[in-house]
């Protein structure tokens, strides 16, 4: 399919425009490559963009992340790029078609019933018109479907289902629809390599008050599920029905007009690490950090000639030595130069660029392990950085260190705590346009609810004890080089449990050698020599006497 | 009236409790204490309150800045206290009372529409029944009407009133009720005297989307206005009729069955000041330094002797002076050593304490003048302060400081940028009970809409250029003392329209005794050496050579 083949199809159909969003069944997931519609009508690869195609024209919208991505990708005669750091999508909407009476056409597979909701109210004139003829439902691709043993979990399936019936009764309801494919799987303590990165069950959970319940999944995947094309019959009988609007595609509220919404508690029961999550989270992130140090050791010494998709697969091959590893956890950002300005950049072969002196690589990457999920951020000096970079990625470490150093009341969500990171930044009139951080899953999604420590989650949650968050601030300079420096952490109770903090789980050390310690404060200083000094413990007696030597130089205090 | 009157009338009438909220017609504006019940039935004369009275109990529900106040004035063994700090009051209702059906009776005219929605959804089983035949509406007590002068406010009403006609349209509506009293005066250029602090005129107005208008008050106060008791007549006959169901009180939605909720955009457009208004403030600011700064002076010389009600009076005797004065604008909390603890504190006869060494005197102040509204807290070391004191104070300015000096990008609303300030303060695992900031009216509200610096709210506005806020973080250390220190900015955009920033509107020198320079950074103590050079350029011609003197020690750098 094309763009001219969507814009015939309008035409012949009398519709004005056609809305892509990226997704498939499992809002708000991951998708193969196979099911991007976006990326096979405009070539954009990004995790997050919004496709209209009205009969003339293309419009592409895409946040801050991807502003540079875009323009690299798309072919920009085609497509006209719109960015939501300008305009949000639905006030696009409302300026661009509140005045008529238009139609849209949309598959109510991928849209969903919240969405929908929103693209009504926001368009009250407009007529929107499901596609279903397409082949919606998920092709089957020899997935694997396996059990998160108990050892990492520490509950059994059994357990976290009579869990989640006290909420199903307590909201008064027979039944509830899990339809987040990352809750099906943290419920089912199943697991699967149907996606490269997210190693989750793509799976809906009907789950009855009584604590009996029904798996739909493809049939090839698992042999006990029910198909998806079933799920009609089984919704029809419930009279208290409910599920989760927000990752509930809008064809299924046509199943049952009884089906309401109730956020999904196990976004909130997932989300809170358990005692053996969390011993098991701490593990992974030595061995990642044992992998990542092997292989920046390896790096110092063979930079030369090796170019940014080398690199990616080199730090892949040090921790696939690793125990427990699964996969990685999304695909490897490593820019160098110029490319390191990309935010979510991916080396292609086009722009896949040798390392050189003198700059800086910026390496975000992570690895699931059956124990725990990984993601980590370090910015690299090649040769001798300049004073710019040394200045702007000692700034970025302040607010790394702001942040991750804060104490703050409970009941503060993501959105309330960002500015904290970016205070020193804008101080100096910067900022980063991505946010401050997300949670981290457990073996699951490596970005997680409910919360998000960024200024456009208005809604977001509230940091709670046994989370885990990304601390991610960064600066980009377009068309010369980017920083960002990445750690997860923990969230836990001071000695006083009205205020909570953060512990750290990566142990990779930072490059000093981009950093100006006449820049910082003392307490900061101490915070990168108490970090170092732990990392150096952490991993000292995992490596060989030369890596030990370099670690040791890497972790001296400033 | 008294709680055992209350009490023997719900056994009569068989009704399980009765609730009181602070309030009037006017809800969350100001009310006079011959209209406060919860004074009158509990003694408590704290700015918020719930009071809760059953068969047989009590409970006054009371947040984190009346805690000790609460203790000092409530007859204990009559009511039982219970703190908004530990838990909510809809969650105390949930845990106490959801589980049989109660009845609960209420004042249709202080419970507003969305206050009572949300108890009705807090305890579904619950019959909330309306209590009626008290004298609901407003006392007459000779107010004093007058026009808010076009010198002072740029726009006349008829412009205000053509611009609101615009917002009435856009929602579709034939009529919007205005049922906040400030927004009521803003919007008709009217003030009064009805009300010892706010100088607003207690009326409703009913807008018609052509632009005609009603004015509905007390008739004695304002011949044109039509009597509240007809408000019914004049609504019934509107089909698309709406008012701000947080302001407006639940009985008149039985007034006309199609009146919906739009919040009142007023609301928004008296929030950001002109540059008339805004030029005001600031002639405002310098008249109140000045004030404020002969008050000191006074103060250095005269402390001896004096009572926290000498220092209140003395201090409102030089603002009288002033050029257009109309009163303070809010009862002064001048609290001495111990009682400057207490965050809402108020002198009473028997509380009443002699100012004498070595303590500290924290002094809340504020006045109307035609042309603004000013507020600031000061805390004043009388004598040698303790280190502790001094070591506290500093910590309290460096958070002041730390919001003052931000920049934050635009859409950042109140409870985003809270935290900035309270960083400093909680990295010692300290806190305050109360918000960091509010909004403040035009010869209006000392405490204005539509956003709090505040964690708590959590549905707070953005913060715009033209809005005037209060930055006020405190420390607090029962039975010892208290520090909180604030000043009143406003909000503009930097270089990059993309950020805001504060500008510092309060012109009084802060105490150098209470301030340890080697405790604040560099730029700490540029900001405060800028502040003082500010003041003293601003001050320096309305003083007395002596008071001159006394200023420019005050104002010498750092």
């Amino acid at each position: 399919m094309d763009i001219k083949s969507v814009q015939l199809e309008l035409k012949k159909q009398k519709i004005t425009a056609r809305l892509f969003t990226l997704g498939n069944m499992f809002i708000n997931e991951d998708i193969l490559d196979s099911e991007n519609r976006i990326l096979e009508l405009t070539n954009f690869s990004g995790s997050y963009g919004i496709l209209l195609v009205t009969q003339t024209k293309a419009y592409l919208f895409i946040d801050g992340r991807y502003e540079i991505q875009a323009t690299r990708e798309v072919n920009l005669k085609k497509v006209e790029l719109v960015k939501l750091s300008t305009i949000g999508f639905f006030d696009w909407l409302k300026t661009n078609f509140s005045k008529t009476p238009i139609t849209m056409s949309y598959n109510p597979w991928v849209i969903s019933i919240s969405y929908l909701k929103k693209l009504s109210s926001t368009l009250p004139k407009a007529t929107f018109v499901p596609i279903e003829k397409e082949n919606l439902l998920l092709s089957p691709n020899n997935v694997k479907v396996f059990t998160h043993a108990k050892k990492f979990t520490k509950y059994i399936s059994k357990d976290k289902i009579s869990d989640f019936t006290r909420f199903i009764k307590k909201q008064g309801l027979d039944a509830y629809l899990v339809t987040s494919a990352s809750n099906s799987s943290w419920l089912l303590n199943l697991r699967s390599n149907a996606l490269p990165y997210s190693p989750i069950f793509r799976a809906y959970v009907l789950v009855e008050k009584n604590g009996s319940y029904k798996v739909f999944a493809n049939h090839s995947d698992y042999p006990n599920a029910i198909p998806f094309n079933q799920l009609k019959e089984h919704l029809e009988k419930y009279e208290k029905i409910a599920s989760d609007n927000k990752t509930t595609p809008s064809i299924i509220s046509s199943y049952n007009p009884n089906l309401i919404h109730k956020p999904d508690e196990i976004t909130n029961l997932k989300s809170i690490k358990n005692s053996t999550e969390l011993k098991g989270i701490k593990n992974a992130h030595i061995r990642d950090g044992v992998a990542v140090c092997k292989f920046l050791y390896w790096l110092s010494k063979n930079y030369k000639d090796k170019t940014e998709i080398d690199i990616a697969e080199k730090l892949l091959s040090y921790r696939k030595k690793e125990l427990n590893f699964h996969s990685e956890s999304f695909a490897t950002i490593a820019g160098f130069g110029e490319n390191s300005a990309v935010i979510h950049y991916h080396a292609t072969p086009k722009s896949n660029t040798t390392i050189k002196k003198n700059s800086v690589l910026l390496l975000d990457s992570g690895a699931q392990y059956l124990d725990g999920t990984t993601d980590v951020t370090r910015t690299i000096a090649i040769g001798t950085p300049t004073p710019d970079m040394i200045e702007k990625n000692t700034l970025v470490l302040k607010s790394h260190i702001a942040l991750a150093s804060a104490i703050f009341p409970k009941d503060t969500t993501g959105n309330e705590i960002d500015l904290i990171a970016r205070y020193p930044l804008l101080k100096q009139h910067l900022n980063y346009e991505h946010g401050t951080g997300h949670g981290v899953g457990h073996f699951s999604n490596v970005h997680e609810g409910p919360f998000s420590i960024s200024l456009k989650a208005k809604h977001s949650a509230p940091l709670k004890p046994g989370m885990v968050t990304s601390i991610e601030p960064g600066y980009y300079k377009e068309k010369a080089f980017g920083i960002r420096i990445e750690n997860l952490y923990y969230i836990k109770p001071t000695k006083n449990p009205a205020f909570l903090t953060f512990e750290v789980l990566t142990l990779i050390p930072l490059d000093k050698s981009l950093i100006n310690k006449y820049l910082l404060t003392q307490d900061e200083i101490n915070f990168i020599n108490n970090y170092h000094h732990q990392v150096f413990l952490s991993l000292k007696k995992y490596l060989t006497k030369q890596e030990l030597e370099w670690l040791k130089v890497c972790c001296a205090p400033l």
